[in-house]
């Protein structure tokens, strides 16, 4: 039996989570954390497997011979714009955890604008004990634009409880049981969402989609009588002036975001101080690296059992 | 065919509510608003139902032939108590609208300390960028006590979120697809539970419940090393002085409250101010006050039908 090739761990995370995950991970093959100095000269020729986030500047050059490349995290934005990216397939990271945790947060975040939770904190504050006219779940719909993997899990939570939701992509596919919108039926989706849920990959064609053209285009008659904008896609999908001012002028009744143009987001941010946004750092789903190493384990099985890849990415729709 | 009773409506509820809710009600019979002024003398013997909540002392005294009592709320301990009180049937509230509400506001309390809400909003506060370490759905056992209309719904949700759930009820009674305690099983309920969610009626058994005693014997073995308390369902069932020292001293990681001992919160109870404690004003569920008359209309029909009406309260149970 031919020797197993060795993998390739390049993962600029907590090294601490990495070192215990790697614990019993690809028990019958050698690992190359290449974050561990004595790896810093190491021959990578010949080494077939590498899973990556931020990977070093010279890590294509040095490893000459990748069969694949395995993304780190579910977006792979960073990934596609490395200097030297071999022309291989390209693996993006898919786990329950993950979406999950993301279906976790993006449910959270409904509940918290249509509950009114900041003004309940608000009257906490001044110790006001005054119940505020409640509208319910049904009483929205809520757009999700991307309705891939995260899209799909976020859509059957939240009609789980009781809100209504319609779905946006690329392709416009079906999905049994929800309503679903492409390109062409940007604008019916729009004026139906009350609350509109980003959940899209970062491409050429996303980046900036969400301006204040688009937020207008929004329903405005949903109970607060302005839209909802929650984003957990990617920074770079969102013109942040255009949240500030569309949450200043009431094109905007609430936002809450986790990704950000920048981040960490900078000090000089508007939207750190304002009552009307929740931010959270980029930790809608942070990629449990335990279950990244089982993800990656088990496609190379497929692999070297013959059997196609799955969660490829197609480069030139960029995700 | 002999006339319609008439039906009395004595609600303490915002009478713009009542009023607007009234329009298109009970269209085959009088309605007798006790809290309009040309009623205030009129003579209510021979009316055969009255709707209430908080009503006028003299209600029963002077309806002296009520077949039926509708309570205004889910919870009837305030009915129960009531001087004059005839011995006929009680039926509670129970509609979809205040249970789907109730449920979304056990699970946004769940996620909010589950996803550390209000670590990152101090962390806002201070334009601090930072991910804290995350346990997800699976990692907690929500532990419903109180596992009637409300208890379940939530249960249900609850777990498609990806939460583990387990029930204690006065019965134990079984319910499909979860694991459920009665009175013998309590201890172990509480050693499983990291999160305790409170949805009991207020009865003589159940006042006080929610104290000391009980949060020591609540799980430890949490994500967080301590338990969460939730309860929305009556203030009377928790003692105060207790959660906000258990609070202090560790006992619990965090608590979420909708109902007091005392409504309104009194303005010196140190709970409106504790960082570990968030607070609603007794506005979980609103009682829809259409959504209440439609369920008086269909039980008077069950019961002028000749079918038995439902909800009907156990007086001896208290609920
Ligand atoms: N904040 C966080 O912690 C976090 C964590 C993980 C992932 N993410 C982000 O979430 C993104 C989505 O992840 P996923 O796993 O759901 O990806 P996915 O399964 O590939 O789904 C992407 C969805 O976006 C749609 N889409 C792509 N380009 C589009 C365009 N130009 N116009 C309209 N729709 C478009 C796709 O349409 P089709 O269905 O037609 O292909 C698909 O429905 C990731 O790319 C990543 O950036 C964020
Ligand atoms: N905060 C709000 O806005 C709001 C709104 C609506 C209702 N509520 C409160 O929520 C309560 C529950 O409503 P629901 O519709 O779910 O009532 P329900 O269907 O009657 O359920 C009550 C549950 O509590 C259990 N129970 C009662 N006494 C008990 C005892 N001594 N020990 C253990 N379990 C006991 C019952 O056990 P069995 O199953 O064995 O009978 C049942 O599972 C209401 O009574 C009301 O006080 C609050």
């Amino acid at each position: 039996m031919p020797m197993k090739s060795p993998v390739i761990i390049d993962l600029k995370f907590d090294q601490e989570e990495v070192a215990a995950a790697l614990k019993g991970a690809f028990p019958d093959r050698e690992v190359v954390n290449l974050l561990h100095p004595i790896h810093r000269k190491r021959d990578l020729s010949g080494i077939d497997y590498a899973v990556v986030w931020k990977p070093g500047a010279d890590l294509f050059s040095r490893a000459k011979d990748l069969k694949v490349v395995f993304s780190g995290g579910a977006g792979v934005d960073h990934v596609l714009t490395l200097p030297g990216l071999p022309d291989v397939p390209l693996v993006r990271f898919v786990d329950d955890t993950l979406t999950t945790r993301m279906s976790e947060w993006v449910v959270m975040q409904c509940l918290l604008h249509m509950r009114q939770h900041r003004l309940y904190e608000a009257q906490r504050d001044k110790r006001i004990w005054r119940e505020l006219s409640q509208p319910e779940a049904k009483d929205f719909t809520v757009g999700i634009m991307g309705f891939g993997v995260l899209g799909q899990d976020s859509a059957k939570k939240l009609r789980t409880l009781g809100f209504n939701v319609i779905g946006w992509s690329k392709s416009g596919r079906k999905v049994e049981g929800f309503e679903t919108f492409g390109d062409s039926g940007l604008d019916t989706f729009l004026g139906r969402s009350d609350i509109l849920v980003g959940l899209l990959p970062l491409t050429p064609d996303t980046k900036g989609i969400f301006n204040t053209g688009l937020f207008t285009r929004l329903s405005r008659k949903g109970p607060f009588g302005a839209p909802v904008f929650i984003n957990a896609g990617r920074g770079g999908s969102q013109v942040e002036g255009d949240i500030v001012a569309s949450l200043n002028d009431g094109t905007l009744h609430g936002a809450s975001l986790d990704v950000f143009e920048q981040e960490p987001l900078p000090l000089e941010s508007p939207l750190w101080s304002m009552d009307k946004a929740f931010l959270t750092p980029h930790a809608a789903a942070a990629s449990d690296v335990a279950a990244l190493f089982r993800h990656v384990e088990q496609q190379i099985e497929r692999l070297e059992g013959g059997k196609p890849l799955e969660h490829l990415v197609d480069r030139n729709a960029g995700y």
